[in-house]
């Protein structure tokens, strides 16, 4: 049974439409790309994935200058071949499991959510995140698009998620403030995350799948939002990028996968604790461009499995996020994190004794950042009282 | 001294920069005119003027089957052409004296803001207000856009405030709620105000107009949002419709021009208070497109002195109206409007005598509109208590 294997349909007429329904090929790439890798010193490519890297062809020109961290979901005996010319570090479940020791138990395994543990070994000072079904996205001239590049735009320039832009991102080219912002909040603040979107296949959920299978997403919508302070968001993992040293510590990506009660829920749980702490410590969170090509739909049925006790439970989980206070004692983003796991414990784990053992893993999380970046963790400290 | 009298600049060298850089002609208005005109007997265009309506031809296709109503500012003596074929109805200062005897105190003259009468005298569900110096803008296909039905689009389908959707609008064609967005939150709220958007010569206030003379807006984004709820925003004039019976008494557009200290900041004195009165009573306000023309940057340096005093009160009235909360009993827009009336005395005279004097305005123009629409005002008066 696959209901989804139907390709790529054209929702509208237009050249453009059906210029966005085909991803780029590695020649368009290619041409597209410039000869500057900025940050090329200072971020990380994560990973995670359970095959062959090929998809990597695709976006050679765009990333072969930047180190990769690869996490192996799945069986560790099995092989994943990288192309050629990429630098790259792999961690496959036996080297979580001998890194982190005991505390490896707060990392997901045979889910894509093992990818955190690529945001914990980083030295680096900026992450991207790419699912391996995603592929160079072409924007409506045809040019194949260089997602990391408006990435690390977006983190490089400042959010103002304190009153709302009708122009977008004031500080795009040709952009600004319109009149009646005001002046004193033209300065923004420093941007934590930029969570890109997807060409082609949308990130829907199981029941939404089901009812549009063949729903393809040909809208590219030229613009970068910074979502405003109190408003939460679905913040999806495939194509995302974030300023470890701002945020990273609340990049956590959960309990899911095997063993446990849900799926899919990971980069959502993430998206959660990261705005309300991003908002509390006055940090930007940005979406919109850039675009990849997102090639396959998942499984519906499989999707549901995994989803639907998140379906329901996110009904109660999305309130407690919205009404949570954080202490003005939290400081850093570590201490955020573990007020958020002890908010967890007292208030979620009457709904499932899930979240008794998630805010555990919280706490476990944090611990094994602490361990694997002592600077940051002595800054943090540091900083107490 | 003409600083801005150069033509439109082009700021990128792609077709649809320079397609986008030029308005429609009204023949191709007329080609991309559909023979449906939705609402045709429920929504009045209001236009405020103090020149010949010439630019009603470019717009004919679009607005002809439309009732238009037409308030003249400045000297009453004045005669303004319309095009044949309009219907209309029209209303110099005299009108407005006579209709509000001294209630008319609260109509600003020499100001766009008397646009406001417009709204007040109207006998449909929706206003649609447009300046003068708006043509019919293209897409970038080089289609001419339909203003006037995207905001129908837009009212006619639910705004979602309290989360958001990272695909825009979840009600428009090919789009949906992405995954984790939750499932109690998809019925959306009523849409009280669609606010539309400006190709060519953005909206900016006289500081960035002074700085920036040459920037056009060539950016087409193809996008509409729901502002989220707790957040406030710049609401432009220009190319504006709502919703009459669900927020018309809000859409007040303050004291402004002959007489008062300020201008410049009437459609976003009505932009804060009716994002603060939706907010309460749970209705929508959404932003994006449709996108106008705007063919004509005003006088930055008479902007200034209008607005100077605007730019640094705002920055006094913002928090203000980010703090405010509405009482509970206040369950229409009326009475949340008197309410805010009185907390703009209580609250914002002290920064200028101005705030007293439009504090009683406001409760004049809520008496003139429940004069005006008496079976408004029992329905609002009959939910009392």
């Amino acid at each position: 049974m696959q209901p989804l294997s139907i390709g790529p349909q054209q929702k509208s007429g237009s050249t453009i439409a059906i210029m966005m329904n085909e991803p780029a090929s590695p020649t368009e790439a290619a041409i597209a790309a410039t000869p500057e890798h900025r940050l090329k010193d200072e971020l990380d490519i994560v990973i995670p994935t359970i095959r062959n890297l090929d998809f990597l062809e695709l976006w050679r020109p765009f990333f072969q200058p930047y180190h990769l961290i690869i996490v192996q979901d799945g069986d560790p005996s099995r092989t994943i071949k990288v192309p050629n010319g990429f630098d790259y570090e792999l961690y496959n479940r036996n080297d979580i499991n001998r890194i982190l020791g005991p505390r490896a138990s707060c990392i997901s395994f045979k889910d894509s959510a093992c990818r955190c543990f690529g945001y914990m070994v980083s030295r680096k000072k900026y992450i991207f995140t790419i699912d391996d079904d995603c592929f160079v996205a072409k924007d409506p001239t045809g040019k194949a698009i260089n997602a990391l590049e408006q990435h690390i735009k977006n983190l490089l320039s400042p959010s103002a998620p304190f009153f709302f832009n009708t122009l977008y991102d004031p500080f795009a080219d040709g952009a600004d403030f319109v009149r009646g912002y005001p002046f004193s909040l033209r300065e923004g603040v420093p941007t934590a995350v930029s969570h890109g979107l997807w060409l082609n296949i949308p990130d829907y959920d199981a029941p939404t799948q089901l009812v549009k299978p063949l729903e393809r997403n040909t809208r590219y919508v030229d613009a970068v939002l910074s979502i405003p302070k109190g408003t939460l968001f679905p913040m999806c993992g495939m194509n995302l990028a974030f300023d470890r040293h701002l945020i990273g510590p609340a990049m956590y990506f959960g309990l899911m996968g095997e063993g446990q009660p849900i799926g899919r829920y990971d980069d959502m749980w993430a998206g959660w604790c990261i705005k309300v702490i991003c908002d509390h410590l006055g940090l930007g969170v940005k979406t919109g461009l850039p675009y990849i090509y997102h090639s396959k739909a998942s499984n519906p049925f499989v999707n549901l499995r995994k989803e639907y006790k998140g379906i329901y439970w996110q009904e109660e989980i999305i309130p407690f996020f919205q009404q949570i206070v954080l202490p003005k004692d939290c400081t850093t983003v570590q201490k955020c994190y573990v007020h958020l796991a002890k908010q967890v414990k007292e208030k979620l784990a009457r709904i499932d004794p899930y979240f008794d053992k998630l805010a555990e893993a919280m706490v476990t999380w944090i611990q094994a950042w602490d361990e694997l970046n002592p600077s940051a963790a002595a800054l943090s400290n540091g900083k107490k009282g």
